[in-house]
């Protein structure tokens, strides 16, 4: 069972926005064992649509199609799809309701422009949408389906998870697809090639193994698809775990989650709680920790300290240590963290302080200069590192590399 | 001149990654006059890789590869082209030059592995990759331009930078492509293309408008191509000049910026300071600041606090306030707003408080109720929302929701 996905807009074809729908469609298709053969993206041109859609029938049965549903005239994605699948334009009552319905919710008045959304190619399964105004429209023709969506994401991910995916499960015998992830981290993807050389060779050709590095960190995924789910498991986990033995120092989490999702897990166990000081990060490590749902259990806080002021009153940064060693120190790093710690009464607290650039650079300190430091009850250590020139990849890495050293920190702590 | 983007690897048709690559990419080409037609996601599958081949180099010029050329089995790119092109791999001296340079620099010891890096197809143009060590290579075919870079974006961006785009405009004419685009916020698209309706009608054919929507605002987009940048720049201009005139009071940006950088663009422009107090956004806000260059100039720093503790001891919230209305209120809102500007000692400070979920939500205040204050010398005010129960969402939006409100509140003291 294959499926593609088609994105339809300009806005992804001049680069205006990175098309986030993609991965999350595919996730969720591939946990439903659906496998994404290709993703397409295409501009809000007919001609080229109607040649994306082509394509893709020849290679998957499911197409599901994001975007070019809005009300204004650049969107023709309804209109293009009606005139392939020769299927007028209609007014659908039942959609014209639930349109109406979003309006007098928001409590806006309505325009024809608006009204229009209910027009649906004549014959097509109409989805309603229930929080925007581009209706799910399902087609079938000669074998296979394809749906279009509104590109808006939380629409589409509404409309994925209640309408598409239980329909796809309903209609067809889907066969099961196992991934299993291995998170390693302070370890390069050769160096660990050539460490499991001889258990990949082992690997039965059924199963395959990927090596994804980002940011100091390798993950490790097997995959395998099959009938037998518990035996696909079985069998998968098996060389999980030989991976896992082998490679044991490495290993940061035995499932596809983020470091910093490992390291709440890590604390949460622990009962430890963690405090953040930022200054050049600027707040993305507080912000890549919270995004997850239960955070609060393992951190309580933090602050960002951009200004020399605010390093001293919320962290209580001396304002020597400032003058003398500068903002981007050891010495103020190292304080940045104790002042956290203390403050916030943690039993972990993280500070950064760097230079992430494009400006702030000298000879002695260049831009991607960046000190860590890890506080504890059993003191504080702190780490400099030169990240490159680009800012948004220094805060990230930078970010990395801190959630890094306090897990290295807790698992030492774990380990007397 | 057209050209198109093929991603391969199968992280990102399971949905493991999202592909940020090919948007940076079609943004960089676009500014040099070379139009996307389709971007193309494929796995690392030596059929699949074929046929997208094919197809990309009936549509456009230039054919521009990213991923699978890693030095481990999963990554296949590198063998595919040596056979597409009927190119045998051979070991280049140079490429291995740069790989032992690489190694050297960071102090790690090589292996075979890493060494087979410099294996490449013999008759291609390598372009030494200085940030990691799989080189990137030129192949021209019939017409065709392809080339072949490394997934990891820093390693592609430096590359795209330095190499790609300086040989392709020396060996293109390239017309000149304009977008201009127009930041609006609080108006709905449907209205404001009804407020904009015959501008709309009375554009020239070779100017294309399209609407943005995203959380709470709409980006306007004038686009055209042609070879005299000057007429192209003046006539859409023009147009432009005319869309801001008659809905000016939504105009946050002038230019394709983002809610955050229009902010600081005005506070900057009126010499005001910023702090930041957050709770259910965890840093979001401080961090979407922070990515911007000379943001330190506004910005002060902020704090993340999540527990009750934090927020009595960082932000002054009085234990009462806390007992008898809870965290997500309006009295605690405003004086997290309060305590953060005169704690941090800004012009303006702005607060969040709220339920981001999937946890936490109650009858009265369901998953998804975040309320956000802005504070000045003028006062405060606060405002309640009903987001929805997607915790990313409810952050972003809460994020969008905040930037808004303190951008409403400078410009009213700006008109005062």
């Amino acid at each position: 069972m294959l499926a593609e996905i088609i994105t339809i807009g300009d806005e992804i074809l001049i680069g205006q926005i990175v098309d986030t729908n993609s991965a999350w469609m595919a996730k969720q298709l591939n946990l439903c064992g659906i496998k994404v053969k290709q993703i397409t993206s295409v501009s809000d041109d007919a001609e080229h649509i109607v040649e994306a859609l082509n394509a893709a029938r020849k290679r998957a049965n499911v197409i599901l199609i994001t975007g070019g549903l809005g009300p204004t005239k650049d969107d023709i994605t309804k209109i293009t799809l009606s005139r392939y699948f020769n299927m007028p334009l209609k007014r659908d009552e039942e959609t014209l309701k639930t349109v109406e319905g979003i309006f007098a919710r928001l409590n806006r008045p309505m325009i024809e422009l608006n009204r229009k959304q209910a027009d649906v190619p004549e014959g097509c399964t109409v989805i309603q949408n229930k929080n925007g105004t581009a209706p799910c429209m399902w087609f079938e023709d000669q074998g296979a389906i394809f749906v279009s969506m509104p590109g808006v994401p939380f629409e589409m991910m509404y409309l994925m998870e209640e309408e598409i995916l239980p329909r796809l499960k309903e209609r067809f015998q889907l066969p099961f697809i196992y991934h299993k992830t291995i998170l390693t981290a302070n370890i390069g993807e050769s160096f660990l090639a050539t460490l499991i050389e001889d258990l990949e060779n082992s690997l039965p050709e059924s199963i395959k193994l990927a090596y994804l590095p980002n940011l100091g960190q390798v993950r490790l995924r097997l995959s395998a698809s099959g009938s037998d789910e518990q035996q696909l498991k079985t069998e998968v986990d098996h060389y999980a775990t030989l991976l896992m033995e082998r490679i044991s120092q490495y290993v940061v989490a035995d499932e596809d989650i983020t470091l910093e999702k490992a390291l709440l897990n890590l604390m949460e166990s622990r009962q430890l709680t963690l405090s953040t000081a930022e200054s050049c990060t600027g707040g993305y490590i507080a912000h890549l920790i919270t995004q997850h749902p239960g955070s609060s259990k393992v951190y309580e806080g933090g602050a960002v300290t951009y200004s020399y002021a605010l390093k001293e009153a919320v962290l209580g940064v001396k304002p020597e240590t400032l003058q003398n060693f500068g903002a981007v120190s050891e010495e103020t790093v190292k304080e940045m963290a104790l002042g956290a710690l203390a403050r916030f009464k943690t039993d972990f607290a993280v500070a950064v302080s760097g230079i992430a650039g494009p400006d702030g650079g000298t000879p002695e300190k260049p831009v991607g200069t960046v000190w860590i430091a890890v506080a504890s009850a059993s003191g504080v250590t702190a780490k400099v590192f030169l990240f490159g020139n680009r800012r948004v990849q220094n805060i990230s890495r930078s970010a990395a590399a801190a959630l890094n050293m306090v897990l290295a920190q807790v698992k030492l702590a774990e380990a007397k």
